[in-house]
């Protein structure tokens, strides 16, 4: 790999610089070919970089940007807003080719308004959508998208993400043929919203695409499919309402407690045992491990990290992108989208 | 209680009467009060009320009904054709006050449709929703709705929605001015679908609700709302999101076993015991346990088991509409709408 650039929006998130500079130190040392640009303010990087060994100081450069696009700032205020933005100067600097991806932790709407802006869609794609791969309960990953960049979906969107889709679980899941399944409420064809329905029926004459039909909301880690397209909205539900049930769960069995304290030495070892075990175990599907949502359908690499990432999560989400720079994701999803989608303009 | 009389669908669900009759039995064991319909053929539900006890049989009585709606046909074919099925005919006993509530695990399109055709709607109620009260975090409980009854949701429906499970909460949960939250993907003003962000502008001005804002599918099981509030199509891609994620993690803990086949008999002793606290302790997030969504709205009472259900889940559900009877749910959503919301009769 001759280049690997990638650019970070350092002030992004809840926390900011606290969190992203430590991440991207740990990033610099799993991975000698990176190089990171850390845009922000520099006063509030530079301090961060003081321990950092001049190896890895070598391919850190701080881009200045002063501004901060606020995360509760309504998304079109902040486009409008946004010049001189540490998120705007990170997308440009994607734009002209000095980085090849960028990961933000910061506002959601903003990153994703600007990024279509900025680096366009690919040609045959109307809007990108937000991506992530959730390992699954047979040993192997599921694609899943849109998590919520477009909360109303055609018919035409959910099959461009179908696409969109099955090209990342062929390139970076690995899975040949994967099945593609449209998440609803029920299995039956007469089921559901109209779009989805169109969506189905046309998924279902696309011969390049592996398409099974519908799959409900209880199939999300099961393995059933290898890609399932959502509608915005119901994919950041169900994508939610994992995560939400997932950390119930993991405080459930972290405070779980022996209330007959005259259990013997040996149960509590057990105890710490399985505790220990299971959450390695869930580990993987531990919301505060697994980071990075992507940004699909643009002609650049965009990573949308938590808000609430901690350094592990955000260093996290730099994996992705590196991930994506690697398997080369846009190029793939263009060259697909000229062999399945009918082109407007030929 | 003078009178406590369920109809229940005995053919309805995957399994039949071989789930639903014993679950029955289960039933009249518990509650001495309760009296039970078993509507089928009774050829089928007879055999199986050998082994009952005399005074059991005393509270059970068999209404012949020949037609079974299959779990797979489409709604508006089924309803055309329901005379003399085991659903219609129960749901008739409803109407003509011969019994108080109908349980069925069948077709849940057929029972939402035929339902509503033949109990009809309270007066300010578009469209019956699909309820369920979830155990939440905080160890209180949360009233879920609608979960799939209307894939499409006007603002108006969802404001009727938040009223009717502002009743339930208080009544059935004992909680006091109950938070009512709508479900969105962002806690911002801005987010959201058009129905969602006009129905949060009603329940804002609604003195009689206590309206906390949106909450997202994190929050299912957090306790950070008393009733959640959610079209259709969400509720149900969470609910079964919820599900699915509380499956796989159980059958990971069932399944971890020790790779150090070394350990002692005692650490054995001690790792099983735990996993069957650890079981027991999720046991009332398991589907498998809990069960029974209320078709709320109706004239009647009618609850929805899974199709799946086995005998102690059809038992939760009957225990749900004996809940309902008590706590005359109908009548007490009549009145509240009567206070709440604009007739637009008078």
């Amino acid at each position: 790999m001759a280049n690997l650039t990638i650019a970070l929006d350092a002030m992004g998130g809840d926390v900011g610089p606290r969190v992203t500079v430590p991440a991207a130190l740990q990033a610099l040392a799993s991975n000698p070919a990176l190089k990171l640009l850390l845009v922000g303010q520099p006063d509030a990087i530079q301090p961060l970089l003081a321990q950092c060994r001049a190896e890895q100081l070598s391919r850190v450069e701080i881009i200045p940007a002063d501004g901060v696009i606020a995360n509760d700032a309504k998304p079109s205020n902040a486009i409008r807003q946004s010049k001189g933005t540490s998120m705007r100067v990170a997308l440009e600097l994607v734009k002209t080719g000095q980085a090849q991806a960028c990961v933000s932790a910061g506002n959601t709407g903003a990153l994703m308004g600007l990024a279509k802006l900025m680096l366009k869609s690919i040609d045959g794609i109307e809007r990108p959508a937000l991506m992530t791969i959730l390992p699954n309960q047979q040993k192997s990953q599921t694609v899943v998208l849109d998590l919520g960049a477009n909360v109303n979906c055609s018919s035409d969107m959910l099959v461009q993400f179908a696409v969109m889709g099955s090209v990342m679980a062929e390139e970076v899941v690995n899975i040949s043929k994967p099945r593609v399944a449209l998440l609803n409420i029920g299995e039956e064809e007469s089921k559901g919203l109209d779009n989805i329905r169109e969506a189905a029926s046309v998924l279902k004459e696309t011969t390049s695409i592996n398409y099974i039909g519908y799959v409900e909301g209880n199939e999300l880690l099961t393995g059933k499919t290898d890609v399932l397209v959502c509608d915005g909205f119901a994919g950041n539900v169900s994508l939610k309402t994992m995560e939400g049930v997932i950390r119930v769960i993991l405080s459930l069995i972290k405070s779980s407690s022996d209330q007959n304290k005259k259990r013997s030495w040996l149960m509590q070892l057990a105890k710490k045992w399985l505790k220990k075990r299971l959450m390695k175990r869930f580990g993987d599907m531990n919301p505060d491990q697994y980071n990075g949502a992507t940004l699909l359908g643009l002609k650049g690499i965009v990573i949308k990290s938590h808000g609430a990432a901690n350094e592990g999560a955000f260093k996290a989400a730099i994996d992705r992108a590196v991930q994506a720079v690697e398997k080369q994701v846009p190029e793939r999803i263009t060259a697909r989208l000229n062999i399945v989608l009918p082109r407007s303009d030929q």
